[in-house]
């Protein structure tokens, strides 16, 4: 692979909406001390795309979330009856704070067969509120519980600690 | 190991029938911007050989499933009590269509002892049904949920993130 | 690494006796065709080693049980309160079959604490009896839980298949 | 990366104190006969630090536990109303033993919804008594159970099992 860029989502398509999942690795940076250090945290992109007809998706209006760490942890430690909801302004700490907020809400079906994801993207500038949901089995959520829980490490960086060489002592 | 094809798959030897599993990659494709995105799915094959005798199986006559990421997510998610099943149909979307039927059933045993996987196989036009049942341990099935688990990420091309190069800022 | 062996086992000692835990990788062969296939599968390698004083063991003495994919299976998925038995014969299929019998048998605690591992080994040749039984914690055995979960999908072969060069098909 | 050592912590910064978490790989060490064997036991190691005002933390002053492959097998078969407690001595084994006692307790939150993480170090030449506590929600620990799960292999040098060079035998 090497430095080729890899595109590898999870795909949903559903009758309204298709929805993608996909890891993002962290960014790191060389420190002054020759170590390298996480720059920039991964996280796994969420992508929402509306149908625009049978089997057919319009990518170019699709509207992301990109999942945190801890917000992974929130998602696969979930039980079959529960929830959760998570708040994202994509101008935090700049000027533009507050004109666009992104909420995505988890909520399992009443009879445990799966989960609604659901994004809302309210922006203040063009008075647009788009809301998508999609309906995910329990089967499709398993796949995101396994996928999510192996790539959650990764976008912790911490699979790198085992591509070090070994730190070897003399012989004993 | 490089480019040599693997062949380590999980058998599990019964009365009447074999039952075979394997991961199968996903292929990938050069995208013309350069990166590699997936572009055929992988599976997990499973495989049936009906019994010719003691210890052993016809393998000319197996019979094969190709279990999708979704289907994956089905069967490592099941609870001791339970069940699914999966319909194929090989020659989906040509004009071969509906000539074989082949499905999956996996059902769990009254005790939870553990689960009886059988694969009908209908041909209308030869105008035979066949059918394998292999009765799985518990022990066999947890390996089987491990192994399928582990697996998962692989067979959606999850696993090639990690083997990327780095990817660097400037210094901080 | 490369080609030197790694050693790297799960020790726990106790009272009366040390238990050791290693897994031990399968032995491929080159197959006509050009792949490679799994010849010989690998096992976790269990060791018990009577104590000969305080903090000391005697690793001459000890005694092997290899747990197979399956009893792997078998051990991972025991509850708080399962229990398992496995019966080897290391001469099994030779002309020496029955002359020593082996049984490991894993026995949860009353109190859910934790669980009782005990090895009896009967030579009938030596007219010898011996039973080694080391009391593991629940915190022991959740490493044990996790790091033979993790070695299961390596003895069976399958962390080959990520080692493979990628599958290309021709640009889409 | 190579020879770089990585710095890869997952943070947890709350009111009080800030919680940092990070693998430590083992020391190998060649034998006589060839083998890399693990010389010294890694560990992932818990950082607390305390607040000195809105989200600054005052890392000189922090406080570490490492914990050991089986206190983390502890950590991770918690459930949600789980707790324990590890009692550590820097010193342990050496003649200024019993000076410097630390103690790392986890406590469920009694709705359910998280744990406490305290560290109490008792430092009796310098007769100072330091406790942090930090609140960690469901999610956090979720984090931390699926990295630490990750970690564990790592941890007991068994990810290297899978980097040694494939064992071949004759063909078949």
């Amino acid at each position: 692979v090497g430095s080729d860029r890899i595109f590898a989502s999870y795909n949903v398509y559903k009758g309204k909406a298709a929805l993608s999942a996909e890891p993002v690795p962290p960014r790191f940076a060389k420190m002054n001390s020759g170590g390298i250090r996480v720059k920039r945290q991964g996280f796994i992109m969420l992508s929402f795309s509306p149908s625009m007809g049978e089997r057919k998706y319009d990518w170019q209006r699709k509207q992301i979330f990109a999942l945190s760490a801890t917000e992974v942890g929130s998602l696969i430690s979930m039980g079959p009856n529960g929830s959760c909801e998570f708040f994202h302004d994509p101008a935090m700490q700049t000027s533009n704070a507050g004109q666009v907020r992104k909420s995505l809400s988890v909520k399992a079906h009443a009879d445990g067969s799966g989960y609604f994801f659901s994004l809302a993207v309210a922006n203040n500038v063009t008075k647009t509120n788009e809301r998508f949901t999609v309906p995910i089995t329990s089967a499709e959520f398993a796949v995101m519980r396994t996928s999510f829980s192996f790539a959650l490490p990764h976008i912790m960086g911490w699979d790198q600690y085992s591509s070090q060489v070994l730190r070897m002592e003399e012989n004993s």
